[in-house]
């Protein structure tokens, strides 16, 4: 059994000592550990992985790192165990190449997710639901109904014990009552290099102003818009031959991997998130 | 001999015939064309190399053009001879990193191009200068006698007949009557990926921001602080583990690289700007 | 109407001017032209796209550009036109990564071109030809059948007049026989950065080698394995904590995207080949 | 005072629990901690930074491990002290880049390290040499002298107690009897992505072959050319329109920055080498 373990807390001398006795004591063994100090904030950060023979000595471990290291050192912490498959949710517009390609990801074994469902406000991927046998929820979102589709949305992600979300170019703002219910577990991706290019129509803008790159970005979806934490972001080259189509088609490839690495970060608990960055485990 | 011709006009029938027939008819060799419609703008854009066999078979061309096709189309055009050398100016400050690349590239035989000289607001790198032999000029700017020191730096430039100026991290804005005098004459290096963090301590900004990725750019001074022609741009992948220093450490590996590639770009006649874009011929 | 044209012959003075020229006298507006010199081989390359405002002209432009320019420098030549849409053949075993990818393209869009028919060795991604409706052939491959086999596979992709073929991690190796039927008309994806690494298995000697990148290459398949003209290649970081298993997965995304920009370049007939190597016009 | 720990031996449980308690014992802190396992090999590798409030903590610590943990886990190591600066020589020919490149990040404080000498069969480069203020040894080797001019060089090397030697573009083989005095210690910079195009002339190889990929490696140098321990290797893309020149020049940027990122790791003593293969912690 398999528990991976997130540790933030203040800096100070023994931290990782203490903790990988922890583990040592209850016959775990260490298979991954990695930690980062941020020297100005003085804040240490770590990640474990470690295997338990069975049960009973992982439940004990857990224990005693709550009352033991945890307290003393006033640790925020999370601990995953690999016995619980996380839940995500795609939620989706009309785009499909985001989909297509989390889709073919999960299907061929590359992500060890649940998926129970996909929410959008279109129909027109609910073909690609069907044919890879996930359920596709149609809710509309306009104006005036906005308040109430996001209910519907929360009763259904709530009804599936949803961990997380990914905006797979979903093209809707979500309210901060939504976010509210799953801090630092929406991922979206943007079409363009943040902080560079936020908001609406990023490569007609990259058009305008005569980039040599463009870029895409998968952040944590917060209040500001396009303002989270950066979990992944690449580029690709481009010149003045470049129409803006050709830089929406180009853009597709850089979404896809780039919303994909995201996705698979996170749900290898890589990532811890602080004074809206992030720290992301190799 | 040989002549490369840059040319811009509005996109119509029959340009590249006219154009490469008068080559031909003065018994050129057209050994390089390349050439960029702009859709919406409805420009045509062409950069033609053509070797002629002596000086006066160039300069029928010369005359038979600017009185043919040139007048016809309504062209903007310019025609360089690789007889004249491009003469080049560096501006620097205290950081040594593009200037030693620069110079360590020219005097390795990469660019083909003279530097007469070499103005700093600061004596720092004048050793630099002085190892590969290049006239240093030492010319303080403050706010007060920015006019003046401006008045010095031009009248050195113009006695030698500088084309262009290269600001290898020199550290003070021009002003808008300097620039006049060499419009689309001016290289800057600005250490981020543009339009991401203009102006001052981009590495900074960065590291605030959390961003996976710095760039830097190259770009031609105008009037507004970064925001002139992009040349190049490139990035390199950074994580929550580089410090702000480890930023700079690794942007200094970009700008030498991103600024060397707009130099000999501009060097060898293959960018046109218009509507504060670059074509960049191949 | 929109011709292509695709040019090799000696490099000689005047190609340009009669071949534009040429274009000019038959109403012909060039929209696209660039050109290739191999200084050592003494060898001319160009590719020039042409708008003719109907079919009368192109076709007058094609007789007269036959008999003279063609003529007249003994150029190797072809002429598409934007009429007649290619037609691409897959083939595929049992990885399905690179089947996803290029169809979702084909349907989005991205991609102009027919494709009439999937054909594999194995049964396993019939269900995706299904989804997206294309026929899928079944024909298996044994060392004793081979030659039947292909024998049915070229029947079937003469049926539907075929232009190229797209091995798209096809696990066979293709005869001459079959090769001489689809000269410079085959792209294979091989998942290495060749000439590293050719043949079998290459993430494992990859591993074994301790490299610090793994690449893809797509080229088109000649008689000798894995050293046809390349088309395309690129590559991806990695490092020591990478197993085999992780190898595999992030090559998967070069193998889809380098394949896909060899198709795309290949249907936009933007390669020409010569000396197992390839000029790929931007 | 600031420790730097390497590690490796037979992965088992509890190692880093009893590393970690070994350096809190101490009263030493762990600001880096990094491990890796080789599942096949079942080899464990860590590298663990700390510092130690005085001398006396940290000979305590280094005894304390020694005979603990270092003893019971039979554990290959080495203990290195931010007091001790490491001693880098150069060894040059005719080609200047990579010299000014290192030199160059000498000067301006980037790396951490002293270079008593530069040894050459050349004397092209002495003045480079003098600019830096930097002892130059002239020392010709010829196939006869082979033996003699070997000799010479490790004495010199030897006087100045040398950790590790860089070829900077040195171009001769060295022997294995000189090899073998700097095991894991001779830093080489190869112009090509090996495997691919080991021994002379990778860029005229890399042009005949046609790849769309041109790369550099560096790695340490055993007796067999070309095929030590890759510590790193990047690549640049290029087309059919560059020139063997070309390459040669694109290529010198790619081995100056693949040299300088090798060259710090191995500072940073971020290296482990086993089964021809290097472990680059971050």
């Amino acid at each position: 059994m398999r528990l991976t373990v997130l540790i933030s807390c203040e800096d100070k001398k023994g931290i990782i000592a203490i903790t990988t006795n922890c583990v040592a004591e209850n016959e775990g063994n260490i298979v991954y550990i990695d930690q980062h100090v941020d020297g100005q904030e003085k804040t240490f950060f770590m990640r474990i992985e470690c295997v338990f023979s069975n049960e009973d000595s992982a439940s004990r471990f857990h224990e005693q790192f709550e009352l033991g290291p945890a307290k003393q050192f006033h640790m925020d912490y999370d601990i995953f165990s690999d016995r619980q498959k996380p839940i995500m949710a795609l939620m989706v517009s009309k785009y499909d190449h985001c989909l297509y390609d989390l889709l073919g990801r999960y299907k061929s074994g590359e992500m060890d997710v649940e998926i129970p469902l996909i929410l959008s406000n279109h129909k027109d991927l609910k073909p690609i639901a069907d044919a890879f046998k996930i359920p596709f929820y149609h809710i509309p979102v306009t104006i005036e109904n906005k308040e109430i589709a996001e209910k519907q949305q929360l009763d259904l992600l709530s009804a599936q014990k949803v961990d997380f979300i990914v905006l797979a170019r979903y093209m809707q703002i979500v309210s901060n009552r939504f976010i509210s219910n799953y801090e630092n577990s929406i991922i979206n991706i943007h079409h363009s290099f943040l902080p560079a290019f936020p908001g609406a129509k990023p490569y007609h803008s990259a058009y305008k102003r005569g980039v040599k790159i463009i870029g895409a970005t998968s952040h944590y979806v917060t209040e500001v818009l396009d303002e989270g934490p950066i979990i992944e972001q690449d580029v690709v080259h481009v010149d003045h031959a470049h129409s803006i189509e050709d830089l929406i088609v180009k853009g597709r490839d850089l979404e896809k991997v780039v919303l994909a690495r995201a996705v698979k970060k996170h749900l290898k608990r890589k990532i811890l998130v602080y004074n809206n960055r992030t720290v992301v485990f190799k």
